[in-house]
């Protein structure tokens, strides 16, 4: 059913970061928005009417996420990438079922649905399983379906595993277009150069997303830097860069490395908050932005992070970019919710989220003012308005939220899944793994 | 009356940041803890019994804040620390009555403790008012009465009030003496080193608490380099050092400051979020923490920070440590832990908080573990429960707070004020400092 949704504060998330007073946002019955602007100016509706309070804004896009690993959360924090991943990650991920992905991804579309993530770029195992998981809980998803190679799991079957997938169902499908397939080649360390060739081709052929991690620790860095003169250069050389690629992390990057990107509008997963608690370092954000890379940002897995919480990341994003620079312009409040929202979209190549514009997906967050954050009110100027949802409020007031039209949390909890009961499952493997 | 609260998992923080499970905490009809160990060893007790589900912990000590400055929350948040404070703060402080610092201090107070905040060091303006809200709402505070030297704002009558407050009324009073009164010289940059000495003496004659903003921005720090081989230098000259002194901010001082506060056993109020927005830089944690410096965490006020949320504080303090070091096990998920608790207290020179033990103030903070960050369950190793905590919980599940014993939140809320009707008033101040 169409429907008009009124709030005193509609943040489009336009180049501007322009913020609307007193506004609507009009959903037709296919989940697309139809327009957006003042309601004193609004065309003639029809449809369902809902009064909000607060602000309404597009839904968050993840662009790096391994949501799966929720039941893994809290392992080895306190250890560094390769060593958490060697001790720590790999040794009960081995030990994970197909049905573990999918507890661990449902419960972590929950918990990203209701901080404000209506869209996450995940890269994992079983993605059946996880897709399933992010259908139910009513998420929308890019899968960058895993490719590794190891003695015992040859590269080749998991890649022709995906051509078929995508030549069967289509690049995306689900209910409002939820589900969008993709190659998920895991690194340059990973995987030979001519494997990423290969599988970059196949992504390019069906106009796919190949999302990989690039330089995220320095010592992975030094290597392929010694070897290929920087993973970049490797991904150029190996034809990996000519269609959608997205590349995660991306943290020890040069100034030539950062123009082949701009070249290639490689997109960016800006992950601050697992780069710094894992140490692997702090990407040149501003570089990025300065080059017309397309940059988002990524929680990555709740295992190195942990709370999937997309707002925290656009802070801290902001406030490693401002000391770094030392200087406190050098990534504004605005700025910061860009990155979470259009900056995101665009690093995935997608033309139909992260923004509030007629014809895109309603991916929608509605956000209460009633906390201390926005005690000061919502007739406050707009760069305080602004202010007061990216440094004071972020996720704990996201109240409502809206994939495709379709409510998918109400007053803070799902409409689709018992919490609870996911919360249990998660436990239960988390019980099994333990052993 | 006397309560046993017993929970599943109870962290007193203490030196090793232990983790008791299945355990108790007794609190006197004086507010005091009398026992903290497991359920199963514990004496007999004849008080009110309580079950809580989730962590027991003590409640946080805030270093370093403003929080009248609820009021201003959101003004200016892009610009850097000097014109922020020229262009963006005085101006609006300078309007401000006694009763709009009242009306800001009672939301703070209101909003830290919902946060599990339960000690603020303060420094402001309008003492008076400030300790009525702290009273109103339930909190602990440590009052540095805000000293400046302006043309027609003298220092010495305000440092006369000073003494005269604390000799009329005692340095600590109030329920579960609540209240702890002290002095707030603002700066080396707003005072004379000779005042600031003067100042020192007063506080020392006292016992009383000296609190000092310090090398927060690279130019103040420069410029007193320059004239004073650094802001450590001249405080030590000017004999501020011998009593109990907390150095907010401390961003810029060198290997030689830190050992002068080695050696005096100057405390530190590490605000990361704040010299991070406002692009001051990041304060050398490690090497405080390695030279036996007491360092705790401050949020600073709301309108540099903006949050007010000493969990986030601890979070970001560990991420920047570990990323300035490369390394992540420089500031583990317990030590962050710790530098929020019994840190804070250090910093203060309080023997009676931040600490579960016999003889503290019961000042009690219950987390609630029905989230997705603890699925993994209670039943996980002391690490991954700390490591819930830390990275993936913070303020989210603060449940139920205890000051002195007194429970002033209850569900999330405070037992003692209309929170609406707090934020209404600050609403009210805000709209007229827009006027």
């Amino acid at each position: 059913m169409s429907s008009r949704l009124h709030a005193p504060v509609v943040l489009p998330c336009d180049p501007t970061c322009g913020v609307l007073r007193d506004a609507v946002v009009d959903v037709a019955d296919d989940g697309r928005i139809t327009h957006v602007g003042p309601a004193a100016t609004a065309p003639a509706f029809d449809g369902e009417r809902r009064e909000l309070t607060g602000i309404l804004m597009p839904g968050l896009v993840n662009t790096h996420a391994h949501s799966p690993m929720t039941v893994l959360r809290g392992l080895g924090g306190d250890l560094p990438l390769l060593r958490w991943l060697q001790e720590a990650i790999w040794p009960n991920e081995a030990k994970m079922t197909p049905q573990d992905s999918g507890a661990g991804m449902l419960l972590g579309a929950v918990e990203m649905l209701r901080n404000g993530v209506t869209t996450s770029a995940e890269m994992y195992f079983h993605a059946e399983q996880l897709v399933e998981s992010a259908l139910a809980a009513g998420s929308r998803t890019v899968v960058g379906i895993a490719v590794l190679d190891l003695p015992g799991m040859p590269w080749r079957p998991m890649a022709e595993a995906i051509d078929k997938w995508i030549d069967a169902d289509g690049l995306r499908f689900g209910p409002g277009d939820r589900v969008e397939l993709g190659y998920g080649p895991h690194s340059a360390y990973m995987l030979a150069p001519e494997v990423l060739g290969e599988l970059a081709a196949a992504a390019r052929q069906r106009g796919a997303l190949t999302q990989i991690h690039v330089a995220e620790a320095p010592n992975e860095d030094a290597a392929q830097r010694a070897s290929h003169g920087s993973v970049p250069k490797l991904l150029e050389q190996a034809g990996v860069l000519d269609g959608r690629v997205l590349s995660a992390h991306s943290v020890h990057l040069s100034a030539e490395d950062i123009a082949i990107y701009a070249k290639h509008r490689v997109g960016v997963a800006h992950c601050p908050g697992s780069n710094t608690k894992l140490a692997s370092g702090i990407a040149p954000l501003r570089a990025y932005l300065d080059a017309g890379v397309p940059v988002g940002l990524g929680t990555d897995g709740p295992a190195s992070n942990d709370d999937l919480d997309l707002f925290e990341e656009a802070r801290l994003a902001a406030l490693l970019a401002r000391v770094t620079a030392l200087d406190a312009s050098a990534v504004k409040a605005a700025d910061a919710l860009l990155l979470a929202t259009r900056g995101g979209a665009a690093a995935l190549g997608r033309t139909d989220i992260g923004t509030l514009a007629p014809d895109h997906w309603a991916d929608l967050v509605h956000i209460d003012v009633d906390d201390p954050a926005f005690a000061t009110g919502l007739d406050a100027p707009d760069d305080q308005i602004l202010a007061n949802l990216v440094w004071a409020t972020g996720s704990r007031r996201v109240l409502d939220v809206w994939v495709a039209g379709e409510q998918v949390v109400a007053g803070g909890e799902s409409t689709r899944v018992d919490r609870a009961e996911a919360q249990a499952a998660v436990g239960a493997v988390a019980a099994r793994l333990r052993g």
